[in-house]
């Protein structure tokens, strides 16, 4: 099975960072028979990468797209590379950073979320294989280009997964909207995970047991929430900004 | 012209909130004929409110929401009211703080917005009458439930109303990828208004020229940048966190 990404800053990025992993470029022409200026620059950056094109009919591409915004632009490329956990933690920077998703479904959330951790600096992210969006078209879309540069797992069994983790010195970090200590409390500039749970009901109780901290956001609204995708910026930032504070 | 929420959470929120707003509720049976218990719940918060409830055919819900996830439930309320820009600057809180979208055009990114600032404690969003997106179905869901609460100005000159925010003490914080300042090393404890612009060209020249201040995220991948509603919900949870520490 291939992936197909679209959109023309995705394909962008995947013909200049993985060039060798797209197998083909589809592009569809506008009502006049015209290709966009996004559409041309694509046709050159794979002519550029010795990258096959195709012309495609009408419509191709918001099948192909599931009706996303794809900007006249497709692109097929060999099947997404999941990492290994073992190998996405010993190429991890010091002090580490992950983001461990407990069961996010909404392949959007899931790319935004690859796409925040990539911005903020994270050195990947950790899903299970079951109960979780994995890596899907839309999520590619959504994470617009990070997935090119940002690891992925997939693990079988996430509260192993976890305490692999812990034995390497990561302290864990579960959101949770009743959590005991503001996230702005914890010091996070020591190694860390942070581990956010699915959009309906959040991290399972096996996996809470098992992390040190659970933090929350503080909120003000009458009966506010964040989205799984913002509240991981969030946490993310707040990782950033302690990181960035000279420490006394 | 009515509009349409949809999803068990949106649906009974809308209910609770303003049940005078709400036209008629509609629920769609599974395969088997059988309501979900989500659904269930619904009909009973609609009785209790003295609205209407219908059975729709199946695919209804599915086209209403244009395939959105309405988990067999959705409703018709009366038009989405904006608020005056007057009237929101008048109720806000002191130090007030106002999200400001110049051009934000996808719905979702729109809701998700919505949703952060009213959990983040923001007094209203305002928006641009043109090349925007306005208060849809789509919107709707992903703010889950916070348009019920927080207020939404659409405006017909966006300078105008900055310089109106300007002369009501407000200080004006545009977010730029190529910002001068760092988010974090600006006082966010005054009365701020956050401006975010489109997801694809960032803020326009002329609203970033009435802007006080052009703020940065500090950004670690190698060419990551940061989705509209995760930049949006980081820099209203900076000034939350600046604004919950006690000053000197």
């Amino acid at each position: 099975m291939s992936r197909f990404v679209y959109g023309v800053n995705p394909v962008l990025e995947a013909l200049r960072v993985h060039p060798h992993e797209v197998v083909r470029v589809l592009l569809e022409r506008g009502r006049e028979g015209r290709r966009s200026q996004g559409a041309d620059r694509v046709a050159h950056a794979a002519a550029q990468a010795g990258v096959r094109v195709e012309d495609v009919r009408q419509g191709e591409l918001a099948h192909r797209s599931r009706a996303g915004v794809h900007q006249g632009v497709g692109a097929e490329l060999a099947e997404f590379r999941y990492a290994e956990l073992e190998d996405m933690l010993a190429a991890s920077s010091d002090p580490a950073l992950l983001l461990v998703l407990d069961g996010v479904t909404d392949p959007q959330n899931l790319g935004a979320l690859v796409r925040s951790a990539h911005a903020l600096g994270a050195d990947g992210v950790v899903l299970p294989k079951d109960r979780a969006a994995g890596v899907t078209p839309a999520a590619f879309k959504a994470a617009a280009g990070a997935l090119e540069h940002c690891p992925v797992a997939r693990v079988t069994n996430l509260s192993r997964a976890l305490e692999q983790m812990k034995e390497r010195g990561i302290w864990m970090v579960a959101l949770a909207a009743d959590g005991d200590r503001e996230l702005g409390a914890i010091d996070l500039t020591v190694p860390t995970a942070l581990v956010l749970g699915s959009e309906g009901s959040g991290v399972r109780p096996l996996v809470r047991k098992t992390c040190d901290h659970l933090a929350r956001i503080p909120m003000s609204g009458s009966l506010g929430s964040l989205n799984v995708a913002a509240a991981g910026a969030v946490a993310l930032y707040e990782v950033a900004r302690q990181r960035a504070v000279p420490r006394r």
